[in-house]
């Protein structure tokens, strides 16, 4: 059960002028389940990526790393069930032969298509079936599919993640819709998040580049922690122009508006993974802030995320700061004096100060934490005293059913 | 249960000459159980320490420090119960009040006192019930008091942990003993691994400062991760002197076998942190070899052990082997050739090949992996192919009793 997350309805998922999506049953690890997914984008679009920076990445990210070097990106293909990572030379030839086929299928070239896998490891990628089922998937296309496809791409999610916003841009309407996949925390389970956002404005190739980065930044890269990005992670932002609004450079009218609303989809998408995240019931919220710099509020922000410590407490509605104090001291900042470091705990309108000069807060009483670690949303505030940068990491809590869902997948 | 571990008896457990050690039941958390432990060294004793990295690491840790540039030291006094981190100001008063208390009883200074605290964090350390309970352990001084310490200083350890070696040197008997706590391994539980080890022989101050950093390398931090130091963890060494065999630099006669023996001990004890590990079912070796250096073998083997889909995959004893190659690829080595890695899979004699060439390896079959990974001590073994240096690492699986004992704690 994902923690305060619905899937939007079908129809609140706005069609982007340019893309259409086609999904079907291909049989490629599992039976009655639809795990291919082909995207076709018009003519002119343009497309940008943000990908794993795990050695082991799989064969589908090095090709996607390729294809958007030499050109006109027209189809995006994604199975589920099987990850493709961890297969060498076989693992390469298996995700280019995927592409060939989509290239046959749609007229197009081979290196004009991205690929994308997430599932097992180290398991050979059924090509055979991938290929039987394209022509099923042509058929599909359609501009509505974006609901289909956001179930299409699930492995261990129990939800489909899917987000939509529509803005006014320079007298066009303008729509940003987007779909991702994940459902670990710690490390995205089958090892892979991937997340697709496409808009129908016209975007200028090089701040598309920079945008994907960015929005990236605030989004998908706040909620896992660095060092766990998995094999496959992959974010790809597609515009394809069709709407008639055009940015080609920051000043260009609109853009704000236009940034927020990607920002928005792809932290929607982002959230909706932790709130959905392996055997989850709290969402947190860790906001550091008084650091020098963003990057060490984040590196504070992960330290406490990612301790299993201050997960399991936050499971047991246990307010055992000490943990989280813990966590701040381990976060690698090697001058962080202690005595200056304030922490707050919050959820609701509430906010109740329990840590300061190195200690627990005089006013501070445990029944009044225990009450805000009761909800299912819970905000951590970490002010560090030494500077004005900020940062903020969303994660979820580490239950029995974390092991359960790890320790049983597969089987 | 831990994995393979069992408590040696009181009379494995050679006394130490010069050392002396007593508990009693302080009341400091819970009644009835021995939480207060006093150790008398005998005048003219050598002792190092090294001790966490943690920002917020615990008053008694501040302590230590500071005791140990100034003088002989002469006692430790060590309470379970209470970690008196987080604690602020008031924490080191409390430090220094207990110091001072051994220092009046004993008639020593409070400067040659190390103080050790292990429990719940943010918690008042309740000095009065340590100073009432002190000439209770002053009077139970004994010899042979080790295994008694072993058992009052633990936590949520299952077992008491203590190891001991007799060897000759220089035509002298001398001995090594210790005892350790702590049994988490992701962090240790309760915040805190402590370990103390003594020998009767004579060592160089500035050789034995460099022997406890070595010893710790080789134990105590081949178990717990780099990055998760907890705010109380220390490791002391103390030389008493009085078997009469003394060492001066490493050429002195005997040293090698010395240094064994104290290697040996500290690894014994390591070893049994992570086999009571918490809610541990299995015991595993991370063996990384052909490395540039011995720190980037050990961030391997730290990748490895400190993932949690690795960590639950054991525990399921599941051989989802591209959850290692995963992790590997995470461990930070951003020009590793994953063409040139090979992974091995090992338990009792048998050990296999199960990755190379970045994928699986040819010979793999699944049914060997699921026997390899069935017992409860495994080795897993990585040859980064670039190098010749090594390093290893001993972590645990990752169960439901996991999150239960941290889940539970406190309540």
């Amino acid at each position: 059960m994902p923690v305060n997350y619905a899937t939007p309805a079908p129809e609140a998922l706005h069609p982007v002028a340019g893309v259409r999506l086609g999904v079907t049953e291909a049989g490629i690890r599992k039976a009655d389940r639809r795990d291919l997914t082909l995207v076709e984008l018009a003519p002119g679009s343009r497309v940008a990526g943000v990908f794993t920076r795990n050695r082991f990445c799989a064969a589908p990210v090095l090709l996607c790393r390729q294809h958007l070097e030499t050109g006109e990106i027209r189809a995006l293909v994604v199975n589920t069930g099987i990850a493709n990572a961890g297969t060498g030379e076989e693992g390469l030839q298996g995700a280019r032969r995927t592409c060939a086929a989509v290239a046959r299928l749609m007229d197009i070239r081979a290196e004009q298509v991205l690929p994308f896998s997430t599932g097992v490891i180290m398991e050979p990628l059924p090509v055979d079936r991938i290929e039987a089922g394209l022509p099923r998937c042509l058929t599909a296309l359609a501009a509505d599919g974006w609901h289909a496809a956001a179930h299409a791409i699930m492995t261990t999610d129990t939800v489909a993640k899917a987000a939509s916003r529509r803005i006014e841009a320079g007298g066009r309407t303008v729509s940003v819709t987007g779909i991702a996949k994940g459902a670990g925390m710690i490390k995205p389970n089958m090892a892979t998040m991937l997340g697709f956002v496409a808009t129908d404005a016209l975007v200028n190739p090089l701040l598309l580049k920079r945008l994907v980065r960015e929005v990236a930044d605030e989004s998908f890269n706040c909620v896992t922690v660095d060092g766990d990005t998995s094999t496959n992670d992959s974010f790809v932002l597609v515009a394809t122009g069709k709407s008639g609004a055009a940015f080609d450079n920051e000043s260009s009218p609109g853009w704000e508006g236009f940034r927020d609303a990607v920002v928005g989809v792809a932290r929607e998408l982002a959230q909706a993974i932790v709130r959905d995240g392996e055997g989850a019931t709290k969402f947190i919220e860790v906001a550091v802030e008084g650091g020098r710099t963003k990057e060490e509020c984040k590196a504070v922000g992960y330290a406490v995320a990612h301790s299993p410590l201050v997960k399991t407490a936050f499971f047991a509605s246990d307010p055992n700061l000490g943990r989280i104090l813990g966590a701040i001291g381990n976060a690698g900042l090697g001058d962080l004096d202690v005595a200056r470091v304030r922490l707050w705990l919050g959820s609701g309108g509430e906010e109740i100060l329990v840590a300061e000069k190195g200690g627990r807060s005089p006013a501070y009483r445990e029944a009044d934490g225990a009450r805000v670690m009761k909800p299912a949303e819970i905000r951590v505030r970490i002010d560090l005293g030494r500077g004005s940068a900020r940062g903020q990491v969303w994660t979820c809590d580490f239950s029995y059913d974390y092991v359960k869902i790890n320790a049983d997948y597969r089987s």
